[in-house]
């Protein structure tokens, strides 16, 4: 128990307003007006630190990205409207004070400057709390917000965040740490040398810099990348220092934790340099009866053209209403969306032998994620089980409802966690890279000067 | 003084760190790193809360925009790094309860659904306090952090800015006010035909929407636009509900004030729908003679380097160098920078004389806005000049170095304009429009509903 207790399983709050069903919205506790009410998302911040949770994690689009044929269809949904990640995280810094603060931002449809800049900012904002969850998007709704008709292709769009990552350690790194002198006397505000004006000039991006915030406290925020994709595992094996993922079984999970683990090697990176968090769906009951009702009371409020427009959207923008639903699901074609994820789904569909109806009823709530049941024992059984056969170093847990979903797990998950020694009882850290066990990235030009 | 009393002149706090004057962060009392240090932001945000200022204004560059031939003249400089403003005033809209939070972006390097989502963020998070101070940038420098050598032209920039803000109010109004029904039981998240797709399709712009944000409690955040160039002027008659201008004399502000008011019937707007703030640089001493003091303890820490970098700026990027700092300026040519500025600055050289070592010293505090110096009743009587004989609706007031340049106005000069019945004793609302005395927008598709 002694040595295993050294190693703690990380995990991320991931807090969609108002949860990760479908139908959470519907469920008689949800808040459907959570996502534009600051007083509900400083709630659920302050009961995730309170679980000790390394980080709230955001997803984000840059538009609405549902799947629907009309504005009636639309209306079905529940969550289309919601704060921006930056600046709900920027006022969540200040009520908080050791969760980390991870935002998902567009490398698509984005200006390195600005993300640079306003992600420098909120790491000062927080004293070194935040996250950058890299992503390059996957709708054409989203590029139809800038003037394009259609998104870039996957390898263009990898192509694009490649560079973007490196206009933006470039910004980051303008200013060595200690390079700000205040010397009023001598009317020397910073020290010459140790300003690096960026001057890149490449394939996507001339940017000139030098980024108009100081380094940030973290050196940069923590990297989180989602793209499971041969692109996504590359760029994460480069970049990303928190991989989230989706995985089905533990024999997946434990390929894909020790692949992209051997792919860091490439890029000079040590094993430790990568933490892999799987995405968790769990429904938590005091007993298993009670979670197994939690769920049939979501399930059941599932409308089918919602679970069939989330299945669309899944499946990479495919028309799937001349097929029937209670019949099999076809032959598909590739997408420019999110690939990984569509074999996934495609996969357990044909594996299973699922309907159209029994495959998005079964995607509703864990959307393609790992789904687990039952009373607060058997959730850390299962979260145990990958932890230690390294089918993760930790977990970005996705509630059903909120608050709901994320109250069972701090008062019931994470206490039997803290028992059998598997996570922390307080912070280790005053920074995200701390409590990630994440080390400070070395300016680059320290790292050319030796 | 009943009658005058109706009417209160509204009050921007201009709150750049550590300070206006261009040598504030030397002052024995400035904090040089405030600009990314959220504690001093927080203590002046309460210090402006306190003395019932209108709104905290936040100007902002995409880049450093400092004029500097190398490293080591910047390095003379003081203000190059600090929070990037919409997560700054995301942060302090927690902190404080009634004051407005302006912060600058703008259209030449944005695009318009980042720019519309962000500020509709900061209004909810604010409950309907965010003011967006809408700018087409100046320099260069920026351009070169955004792919470009230089910058757009200025009709190219206003062109620009002109479609922007037609698609942001497409944006802000694609959900009607009462749109969202919640209704759990049927299953219906809004009502469809209170979503207006704007399907924007322009010469700038193709952005098809909605947000993915609500109405703004506002309805719009309150637009400020400092332009006053032709182009900026008509500029601020069709979108303006305040305007920061740079005045020198009363003449010039009577003519300004009922010339931009003039304008607005061109737009089918009345003169009450515009706020005319011009910016006051005060140096407040509990007698002038203290105020004098101050005042010569920054002139003397002016670094004639900076002197002239803040002059090739205001200049529109114009090269001083081969002429002699005490002979006069020479004939310059229009720039495309800000052309209202230069000319301002400009005239006053010709008009009084000056050497160009005296031209920037008269600049290195109020920088082309009116300079008053004296005890608390000498600034307010200034003041009231001004706002009695129409030259202004309300300043804004940029203190010469923070926190004490601020401490002085709250403590000192607010009591007197409240005294005199200048000024509200009391926030009048609870939103910035309502403090400012202006309307709520009514939503475009209700105006064509009729």
């Amino acid at each position: 128990m002694s040595n295993r207790s050294q190693r703690f399983m990380k995990l991320g709050a991931f807090l969609p307003a108002p949860g990760h069903h479908i139908a959470a919205w519907r469920h008689p506790d949800s808040q459907p007006a959570g996502g534009l009410d600051f007083d509900y998302y400083r709630s659920l911040a302050l009961t995730a630190e309170r679980g000790k949770f390394d980080m709230i994690f955001l997803s984000d689009g840059a538009g609405i990205r549902t799947h629907y044929k009309d504005e009636d269809e639309l209306s079905r949904w529940g969550r289309m409207v919601h704060f921006e990640p930056l600046t709900l995280l920027s006022a969540l810094a200040v009520v908080t004070k050791h969760i980390g603060l991870t935002a998902t931002a567009s490398t698509t449809y984005n200006e390195p400057f600005h993300i640079a800049r306003k992600f420098a900012s909120l790491d000062y904002l927080s004293g070194g709390r935040s996250g950058w969850n890299v992503v390059t998007s996957v709708t054409d709704l989203e590029a139809q917000n800038f003037n394009l008709e259609r998104q870039p292709t996957h390898a263009v769009r990898y192509a694009r965040a490649r560079e973007f990552m490196v206009v933006a350690a470039k910004l980051w790194d303008s200013w060595e740490d200690d390079c700000f002198l205040y010397d009023k006397a001598a009317g020397r505000f910073f020290e010459p040398d140790k300003l690096h004006i960026p001057y890149h000039d490449g394939e996507f991006f001339k940017v000139r810099g030098p980024l108009n915030v100081a380094r940030p406290p973290q050196g940069y925020p923590v990297i989180v990348q989602a793209g499971s994709s041969e692109d996504g595992q590359d760029f994460a094996a480069q970049w990303a220092e928190v991989v989230f993922t989706a995985q089905q079984t533990l024999e997946q999970a434990q390929a894909f934790y020790s692949g992209i683990k051997a792919q860091l090697s490439r890029y000079g990176r040590q094993p430790d340099e990568l933490v892999v968090m799987p995405g968790v769906f769990p429904v938590v009951g005091r007993t298993s009866m009670e979670a197994e009702e939690k769920y049939e009371q979501l399930q059941a409020l599932v409308d089918p053209a919602v679970g069939m427009g989330l299945l669309t959207g899944l499946l990479g923008d495919v028309d799937l209403s001349d097929y029937p639903v209670d019949g099999p699901l076809p032959e598909l074609p590739v997408t420019e969306g999110s690939t990984s994820r569509q074999q996934l789904v495609y996969d357990q569909a044909r594996h299973q032998g699922l309907t159209i109806r029994e495959l998005y009823l079964s995607v509703s709530g864990a959307r393609g994620h790992r789904f687990i049941l039952g009373s607060p024992e058997e959730i850390a059984d299962q979260l145990e089980e990958w932890f230690i056969h390294r089918g993760a170093d930790g977990f970005n847990i996705m509630p059903p409802y909120l608050p709901g979903g994320l109250d069972d797990f701090v008062d019931l998950v994470v206490p039997v966690l803290q028992k059998r020694g598997l996570f922390r009882n307080e912070y280790e850290g005053g920074t995200l890279r701390e409590n990630l066990g994440l080390k400070r990235p070395v300016n680059q030009h320290l790292l050319v000067k030796g």
